[in-house]
């Protein structure tokens, strides 16, 4: 049986950050990485429809034109086909600025195959050529990451309905779509869609998209999201092969299309591989139990990072978790004192347009009796208008006992940028008032922020002091 | 001679300012505006050239689309006749929204007319109808504001010779257009210009355009503002009327246009107002001193705000400055303590392609050798390459002692956020190290930010502790 220091399961983002810092300490380890190379971001994720988003965008801004003065776009079309090879053509120089890292690897250092777990130490390794190879490893990092959830009896309907792990490799587009599922993905493809002129039907059993909370927030995103695709909350939709189209059947209605996106979430790649024989006791949803700050699995050599863990499918949080990992279990070889992870302000986005933004905590996780809400319509200012882009809503969240920022939802225009600095000031712990003494250059966008905490102002302190803040 | 307490002279930003405060407090005042209504910004200033410049993005970005398999947009033109209908319908609705404050108050408090300084305290207005009426204040706030730089004779030359005050009254754009002066005005309306299909010539006397001082940006700025227009620096131009064009010559070359644009910069309105009757020593460009935290002139009761004092003509801060001068001239008044000006974060920016921006100390200021400096280059990450706006260059600066940014100058695509950040986290007093703690989301403009300031990491902290830092 082989051993090595450390092994890292997985070659995504999570497990290349490890890899990246386990290189710097030393040549013991051994990444293991079953199917495809490339990050689940960079193959099948962010990058390829940051692309088809970019299209969407620049194909609906046709729309806007004719009232500047702008003659001749009226006509204008979407060859699909040829978005979609350039969607993989910057995809596959994405994914190629990943897979350099285990490329570059000295032979046998990368594995292409499935490791299982035999113990909590020693794992089995599956190759392509049908061989195995039994590796013993002091330390683990298990960074499997995630699939998309696919219902088994809806795989079986043909490539006409598919996920985000092969929507990117149709030719083109049909005419008729339905997007089942509206989180993130869900509502950036087939938000991207409908604005490339596809007839989209999106149904969530849940009763929000994009994982809103703000009852403001997810009503505008509502009405916006609706000028372009349909949208059905709250129910479940059943699908059904009729010759050449899916029937989609849901909340009494049903749809004929040509193209099923499922978009139902993705689940942590942890089944299959073993983990029943670490000699932890998994929860009912297969789950080891983890120390957030550490990554360590409890009694265990192992470090669990990035989508594997089951939380949202970030990349800078996977990265993040990535180095904690790594730089804990090297620290224990070496009794190093043991780092904690000192999480960042959460962000969250949907690339929509407008953007959907949120950082710090949600709306339903406030304790409502002491939190001010300020709020920001961008049709109350002036750029919007130039821009063409009015319709928008932030509502931000401050405790009124630190009178700190605590959060915020959004859908708005440029809103990951604004979402940016909302979030970087929160985690700064700046007091309202003191945001407010920050320089907003005029006219941009960021004024929008400052109605909002005005308002905000207005409820976290007396008039007088109010007066003195410069507004 | 009617007695008020306060009078203010100028409507503009820093006027209208001071008008809300002082409105408060007390009805004992008078606010006395020369010619238009509307301010410098609304009317002539920040908002209808940011309508023309959102009309030659938007034409300019038609570019752009064939790769992404938008068809039909490539024999698109502008009509200017109606671009230009479109600046002057968004610009009345935005001075609309400005003499709404003057246009509401009681008959007597808004006086249309010029204000001639008698005394330090005691002013007399000509009236448009010949009358004249003579008014002591106890305070006066002077925000007369500040107009564009046009040398005599070629005031003469009609109206083919323009500043920024006319040029949006023009009907329509000609072919061919020579701008002179390419500070901010002038680089923003003449790029503008150009990517509307002009043909345009910048000249500038000075070795820079848009103020930047870093070589680097300046050389990457030259470079891409090239692409547009012609660019001719360290020359000064001459005009001659010939038939229907004017002949520009500078540095030995000439051209032959249609529309001279003329943005030398602005000088205040502090000439042929009585000035010389205050009582104080006027500088040798015609300034009273005056007390930048109080903004007081010396030995009156006079305070002085906005582009009258001479200083950038920048919104946020007239505002600022017109808070802060009546604030302090109603605090003598009532024997309060007097304020100081806390001055925000310096910001600079041009609404160019890709925006120009600087914050805090510009390049030329630093003491070079105990400054690191940071860099990005657009091309290095994947967001750019999606939005097909890979070219721009950051750079930032930092103390070698402190650890915390002076400041930066960048030309980048949305440059108008990403300085907003950075003069934030400046601001607030951040170490680079903890602002590299802060979330930046993939994939997001953001993440060349983290570039830069990785790059002033390794130069500010030991390898080990930039090992710490999450990168």
């Amino acid at each position: 049986m082989r051993k090595v220091k450390v092994a890292i399961i997985g070659a995504g983002t999570a497990g290349l950050t490890a890899l990246g810092v386990v290189r710097k300490q030393t040549e013991d380890f051994v990444i293991i990485n079953e199917g495809w190379y490339g990050t689940t971001c960079a193959k099948v994720g962010c990058m390829p429809s940051k692309v088809l988003i970019q299209i969407a965008d620049d194909f609906d801004r046709l729309k806007k034109l004719s009232v500047e003065g702008i003659r001749g776009v009226e006509n204008a079309s979407v060859d699909t086909a040829t978005a979609m090879q350039r969607v993989r053509k910057l995809r596959d120089a994405f994914v190629g600025n990943t897979v350099k890292f285990t490329d570059s690897l000295p032979a046998g250092k990368n594995l292409n195959g499935k490791a299982v777990f035999l113990s909590k130490n020693q794992l089995e390794v599956s190759l392509p050529d049908g061989t195995s190879e039994q590796i013993e490893a002091e330390r683990i990092i298990l960074a499997t990451g995630s699939r998309p959830i696919m219902p088994t009896q809806w795989a079986q309907l043909g490539p006409q309905v598919v996920t985000s792990d092969n929507f990117f490799e149709l030719e083109s587009l049909p005419k008729r779509v339905a997007v089942i599922g509206l989180g993130v993905i869900g509502l950036e493809l087939g938000q991207a869609m409908a604005r490339l002129g596809l007839d989209v039907t999106g149904i969530e059993m849940a009763d929000t998209i994009a994982g809103i909370s703000d009852p403001s927030i997810k009503e505008k995103a509502l009405q916006l999201m609706r000028h372009d695709m349909q949208v059905h909350l709250g129910v479940a939709a059943q699908l059904e092969k009729l010759d050449d189209i899916i029937r989609v059947s849901a909340g009494g209605q049903s749809y004929e299309v040509d193209l099923v996106l499922v978009a139902m979430g993705r689940r942590p790649n942890l089944d299959n591989i073993g983990l029943e024989n670490i000699g932890v006791a998994l929860d009912e949803r297969g789950m080891p139990p983890m120390n957030p700050e550490t990554m360590q699995i409890a009694g265990t050599d192992i470090y669990i990072a990035g989508d594997a863990t089951g939380s949202k499918a970030i990349l800078h949080e996977a990265a993040d978790e990535g180095r904690i990992a790594i730089t804990n279990a090297l620290a224990t070889l070496s009794e190093k004192p043991v780092g904690h992870y000192a999480a960042r302000t959460p962000l969250a986005m949907a690339f929509t347009h407008p953007n959907i933004a949120c950082f710090g905590a949600r709306f339903s996780e406030l304790e409502q009796s002491n939190t001010a809400v300020g709020e920001f319509d961008f049709n109350e200012t002036g750029r919007p208008k130039v821009m063409q882009e009015t319709e928008g809503l932030v509502r931000l969240y401050a405790d009124k006992t630190t009178k700190k920022l605590l959060g915020g939802e959004m859908i708005a225009p440029r809103g990951e940028h604004l979402v940016h600095q909302l979030a970087w000031v929160m985690q700064l712990q700046t007091e309202v008032a003191d945001i407010l003494r920050l320089p907003f250059y005029h006219p941009n966008l960021e004024e929008g922020l400052r109605v909002a905490l005005r308002s905000l102002a207005k409820q976290l302190y007396s008039p007088a002091e109010v007066e003195l803040i410069s507004k």
